[in-house]
């Protein structure tokens, strides 16, 4: 039976706010990565799609490193959320988080066609910032390792970005 | 008169490792970024697609992180062609690179529906192993900047990875 990611913050994002290409439920041209909990950790599952090689045969890196974005920023949003003092789906919108920086180690070629695994350990580092270290896994092993600092989401942001 | 890049190495890499999904040429589901020369420095001019949203108006950090990764990986291939007394277009097949690390820093929420222009330094670090930093701008203000480690692509990566 395959793995599957049950209680995913992403699914509990306000709509206005559920549009990202890379985990946005309501974008149905994008990934719509979901994050959740396992135990302590948190996880993203994805298999990547026919088209999103780097050449035949291997996974693209720019879609490992949007996974490793959107896995951060999940992780991050679940976190904080747990830290407030609530869960998943327990009816209180989770917090929108977005990304500041990102670094992506490619490990080793990464094998397409299998589910790529993110698996993340979260850190406060502010209670607007968080960071959250990833390993992405393709049959086991390991194939990439990535860092993403994660803030809040400002203001700024919904109101035009200047 | 939009601006464009004329001779994009990327026109250029041998058909079987022309399917990247962020600059293959062949990849016809992909971004097809095309990274040439402006004078010493490298450019990829790239324009999201709608679908491409962090949230609506503003556009999706895993593609800002795919831009500079093509444009890092492209921006090596025209340095080492060139170190190698090779052009663009000569007829002789430029190398073809892939990444080692990448780094993106987000600088402020990029604004969508604008062409994306990402500026690239290449540094050699070692014959293999080049160095590429890359700004990202829209509407003429840097919106990201990322660092690329890339490496000639190693034979094993044609032959399955492990």
């Amino acid at each position: 039976m395959e793995e599957k990611v049950v209680h995913a913050v992403q699914d509990f994002y306000p709509e206005d706010f559920a549009w990202c290409y890379g985990c946005g439920r309501m974008n149905k041209e994008g990934h719509q990565f979901r994050t959740g909990w396992q135990g302590e950790q948190t996880l993203t599952i994805y298999t990547p799609k026919e088209e999103h090689t780097a050449i035949p045969g291997f996974v693209y890196g720019g879609l490992i490193a949007s996974l490793i974005d959107c896995h951060g920023t999940g992780s991050a949003a679940l976190a904080l959320h747990r830290k407030n003092g609530h869960e998943v789906g327990d009816g209180v919108e989770p917090p929108r988080f977005v990304t500041a920086s990102l670094k992506v180690d490619f490990v080793k070629p990464t094998p397409h066609g299998v589910p790529l695994r993110a698996v993340g350990i979260v850190t406060e580092i502010h209670p607007k910032k968080w960071k959250v270290d990833a390993e992405v896994f393709a049959n086991e092993k390991i194939v990439a390792k990535g860092e993403v600092v994660a803030v809040v989401m400002p203001s700024s942001f919904a109101k035009g970005g200047e």
